[in-house]
């Protein structure tokens, strides 16, 4: 068997909550919170018109995260990406027209408030209703985003969805719209604060719409990812 | 920024909890269980006589885990392998002499009980007593070690560690082997037992050198990788 020239590239798929339409029966600003990802419209061949996600072609003197970095920076501004991490590589033979490519997927993640400027063509879509996307890209959506709620259950990866300070209610709508499916309010703050992934900041938000109390603000305990819900019993000794 | 010529190899850390060397104080056989690791020996420069993990160059005609399961094939029987997965991409510009290698690394899980008919240059080595190892190949294999121990905490990967039935000590052996410190038999019985990890078989297994009561046996209730210790409160609705 021979082997020819191979490619390398990354592709992330960077996610982010966002408000899309309007909907009356939805939370604040009349939106709907929803899992978006960005991606990019391709204005050539192979595949002019469908929507790709953020990559590009390892450099010789760079190593994958580098490089993944690197791409994403020319569409969005890096210091807004609060998490990144490698998926899985995808390396199907025929993935794209020949010449091969072998892509390593990366899952990045964007908070709440930034609102990162982009170039005309690139726009965030909600995950629910993507457009025709390039190649195996929609894989890679898939993909990160079930890995995204796998981590949700056991990490504290919503740290990297969340503004610096928020109310629980806000963090059930990041929490909601990052699994796809209804969580509780009371459930959700009984079990982050037990496992200490969130922290009561002392001050409270301006009240809402309808008065009454003001709700407290939280905020994540720690910044980087960690493991919350390890198994007790295996704990190595300290 | 040329792009030159690049490489794509896997490279699997294959891991079995193995009895070596002869200690009065430890268990059966008077044989201590450790953490082992598959390796070969370079018969050739560069890095000859230095210890490298099994794995090898992707072909054009398939994907990495086809290429990682044919490479592995080559020095242990696959139908030993209960687990693989992929671990991350190690891509360092300078990680080997030209021409660049891109590796996939991969963690395979063989159980205890089988004993692969190995080539003659390849041979099991504790992990806590690595011999000089070739280029990254002792980076990927801590690497594999800190995905184990952080997996055994969440999941049911042990089951690619443990015999098909098993006392609780022979399991406690295997968590203590592959985490690298001591786990309580009774916590780690109740814990596996509550989150439905492990189920008792209903028969027993013969009596021990001190006599007593024979010991319950178990199994594992999956045969494939699952979350354990997700969080509750986040399931999707059935």
């Amino acid at each position: 068997m021979p082997h020819s020239n191979t490619i390398h590239e990354s592709l992330t798929a960077v996610f982010q909550v966002r408000r899309f339409g309007s909907d009356v029966s939805a939370g604040r600003n009349g939106k709907h919170p929803e899992l978006a990802v960005l991606l990019w419209e391709r204005a050539l061949d192979p595949q002019k018109g469908t929507w790709s996600l953020p990559g590009g072609r390892l450099r010789d003197d760079e190593d994958l995260d580098t490089s993944a970095r690197r791409q994403l920076a020319e569409k969005v501004d890096v210091r807004e990406l609060a998490h990144l991490e490698q998926l899985s590589v995808f390396s199907a033979p025929d993935r794209v027209p020949a010449p091969r490519r072998i892509a390593s997927a990366y899952l990045g993640l964007v908070p709440l408030t930034t609102e990162p400027e982009l170039p005309a063509d690139t726009t965030w879509h909600p995950v629910s209703n993507l457009p025709d996307m390039s190649f195996d890209h929609r894989t890679v959506v898939d993909h990160a985003r079930t890995r995204l709620a796998a981590k949700l259950s056991y990490t504290n990866i919503a740290f990297a969805l969340a503004p610096d300070t928020f109310t629980m209610s806000t963090l059930r709508e990041i929490y909601c719209a990052a699994l796809g499916y209804d969580v509780d309010t009371t459930n959700l703050q009984r079990v982050l604060s037990r496992r200490k992934v969130i922290t009561p900041t002392g001050a409270t938000a301006p009240s809402g719409r309808a008065g009454g109390r003001p709700a407290a603000l939280y905020r994540f305990t720690d910044s980087g990812l960690r493991v919350t819900d390890e198994f007790a019993a295996l704990r190595p000794p300290t």
